[in-house]
């Protein structure tokens, strides 16, 4: 048989088992944290007409898609889940019930150039929340206990959430006579953590923006304004009245700051941010982006914002939504990089295995069938192997518990359990075993994906 | 802004939130289905290198597989997940412990004809046993364990499981003298279901296949042994001695069907069927078929069997292996067209639905915490709309519970609870309405998805 070399693309993650196991920890833990907030989750094709995909059009888009025909039809690959979501909206409008929460977990894709870190398959796990025709800025103060919440159940918590509101940064420009470089400034400002205050400086007096020095004293002056959440909303209070937009954005502001505490978020776990911006100009008002506060390089692991039109290229609908994106792939990667998933966390794929070294198997497949009913997840090894080799089986999935059944233990109707970590081993009855077991597992559950 | 008409593309399902909740249900049964047998889950992309997926080559594959170029790379979708997992077993070799259990749930594209109910993305759901050289029958015993189980999770009752084993077949024909021709007379035999033991017949003596008269009488009366499975197993006793093939593939069978009881297979859910061959070479010993007893129209929804040579295309080792698939997609809209998926279970985003009907937040906010912390699913709904639109919208949700808060209730300290299907209200604390609105879903969520 001719044979051909086994391999994976570059830019595809494909895990071994037991970092398999923490990937399905982590998505199994985002699933119930959206869940928990009202979200319904959704599933969409990952190839869609060309058209559809590409409605909005330009950019690097377009040179990072897959595309390609088949028969006569022009499709690709979806490269974000918004694209899709503002389609699905559209197309099922009259079905669905607005506010319309959804969550969804999927894979995208993007044709970057491969290097470390980055993939060109990748999931996403997004939520939005979308009105019909108007949506209340509750949603928008809801997204950082979502986050919160969300990133708290996986065991982070060194994590602060930035927030800002696109129109206060708007009504400033506007106070500043710069409503029309504001694009351009709000780009440039983007870039403060990366190349620093002089750097921007000099960019916005430069030819390009081309502002005044005055303008840009100002404006890195108000992107200083630093301080406890109150201290820095009182900061913006002195601007008040001077732009209609400005005073939009700190009513915004306030409303989605007042109500962290009843939402379950800590101070420090949230920061209000006069720097970030999103560099997307589809953002309208309140703005997010997650850092981690012990590695800030690593950059936003959970952006978003409020939007005021999802889908202008399929609908005359006015929905106006929020949302925030985890890019989960690359965030799974870095926290692997960081040595920041735990290896206490079962990964292996049996919390207890069946070693029969009995002729005959009955015993040892009842005894298997009594730990499943009891929601024990077992494997039963029945090979033709020596013990010693069945334990080094057992040593390399890591399983928690083994289960011996020789000739004594049958005849005496019970089970010896070895517990894999403490190395110790008792005797009990099936259903003794299950609950043994069942409680040592259930511990383990509760046990943090990730460490700082 | 110039518009574009929404569309999804046919063959591709994409499914109303409610439906997509049941789906969800049904995935989240099987991964636990799956996991209590010890599976461990494998995710691996869906774009390969062609020359990987096409390693096999020929036939209806290379038709139907999606292949498109990127830059100067050959690429192809995935079109099942057995390759997919060879070519996983073949390059992690090293890494894997065996025998090597994974599932695998995720999409696969088949670009076939579009027609009602076939489909061009669909998802597969997978379970393969791979051994290292060698496995044991007890592996192949374990399977219909799993498909019983797995089914009787989602509420299906009324299935049978067909097995029978290739070498039987084998065996049977070379007593005939007959092994060139078993490949033809199989995928002949295959049909008799669809065109009866007459045209089978017809097909035997004819042309092609060219048997005698003898010949094709000998094989429909084997074919024709019916009977509870020790009646059957006694009938194949009589052919025992006349061929290894067949004597072990008898020995096989007894062994597969040794420790059903044990394994929790009631007698009813399987049958040992001789006429069941499945199409393909690739299987060597026992084979699977699953077909609900009163829609045996809809065909095998869980197929498999043992094969002895996985990864062949990839590497010299030799990786024997049983394995079984359920067409997720197809499964769900043939149950949906024959009204089998239950309305009963809870397919709304949320649990419970807070409407806050005063001016301030706080409380609201704090019972919806509260409720989340408790672990039930709650959507706040502050949306500057009358109360009428809200409780309309928590009809349409079909949400099980709505906590309204007006001023009393917010002096009170207390939330009015209304159960949605029985219209009852009562003033509870929030830590009160959590436990009341867990306790009710925690009912809702035994209801089984599958109704018969």
């Amino acid at each position: 048989m001719k044979q051909i070399t086994p391999r994976t693309l570059s830019g595809f993650m494909e895990l071994l088992p037991a970092e398999q196991a923490k990937m399905e920890k982590m998505m199994e833990s985002l699933r119930r944290s959206y869940s928990l907030y009202g979200f319904t989750a959704l599933d969409t094709p990952l190839i869609e007409a060309s058209e559809i995909l590409l409605a909005k059009g330009g950019g690097d888009t377009e040179k990072q898609i897959y595309r390609f025909t088949k028969g006569d039809t022009d499709l690709a690959l979806r490269f974000d889940l918004t694209v899709p979501l503002a389609k699905y909206v559209a197309l099922n409008y009259a079905e669905l019930a607005f506010p319309f929460r959804r969550y969804q977990i999927g894979k995208v894709y993007r044709g970057e150039r491969a290097q470390r870190g980055r993939f060109r398959e990748f999931y996403q796990a997004d939520i939005d929340i979308i009105g019909d025709g108007q949506l209340d800025v509750a949603n928008e103060a809801e997204i950082p206990s979502i986050i919160c919440r969300t990133f708290k159940s996986l065991g982070l918590t060194k994590f602060v959430i930035h927030v800002n509101n696109r129109k206060i940064l708007t009504g400033f420009y506007e106070m500043l006579g710069l409503s029309e470089k504001s694009g351009d400034i709000m780009r440039t400002v983007d870039k403060l953590d990366k190349i620093g205050p002089e750097k921007v400086h000099a960019l916005l007096v430069g030819e390009e923006i081309g502002l005044s020095e005055p303008q840009a004293d100002e404006i890195l002056r108000f992107i200083a304004i630093r301080g406890t959440n109150a201290e820095v909303l009182n900061a913006l209070e002195t601007y008040r009245g001077k732009s209609e937009q400005f005073d939009l954005g700190l009513d915004e502001l306030r409303a989605v700051t007042a109500y962290l505490p009843e939402f379950g978020v800590p101070e420090e776990n949230f920061a209000v941010d006069l720097t970030i911006a999103r560099g997307l100009d589809y953002y309208t008002g309140t703005v997010y982006e997650t850092l981690l506060t012990e590695h800030p390089e690593i950059g936003s692991i959970c952006s978003g914002g409020r939007y005021d039109d999802l889908a202008g290229y399929y609908t005359d609908k006015k929905l106006p939504g929020v949302g925030i994106s985890i890019g989960l792939t690359r965030l799974f990667y870095v926290l692997g990089e960081q040595h920041m998933l735990s290896d206490e966390v079962v990964t292996a794929p049996a919390d207890a295995l069946i070693l029969p070294m009995t002729e005959n198997l009955s015993f040892a497949v009842r005894t298997a069938t009594a730990l499943r009913d009891a929601g024990v997840r077992t494997q039963l090894n029945a090979e033709q192997k020596k013990f010693k080799a069945k334990m080094n089986y057992a040593n390399k999935l890591r399983v928690p518990f083994v289960v011996i059944i020789g000739e004594d233990e049958e005849k005496a109707g019970l089970v010896s359990v070895k517990d894999m970590s403490s190395g110790e081993q008792v005797k009990l009855t099936p259903a003794q075993a299950a609950e043994k077991i069942r409680a040592a597992i259930r511990e383990k559950d509760g046990e943090a994906l990730i460490v700082e």
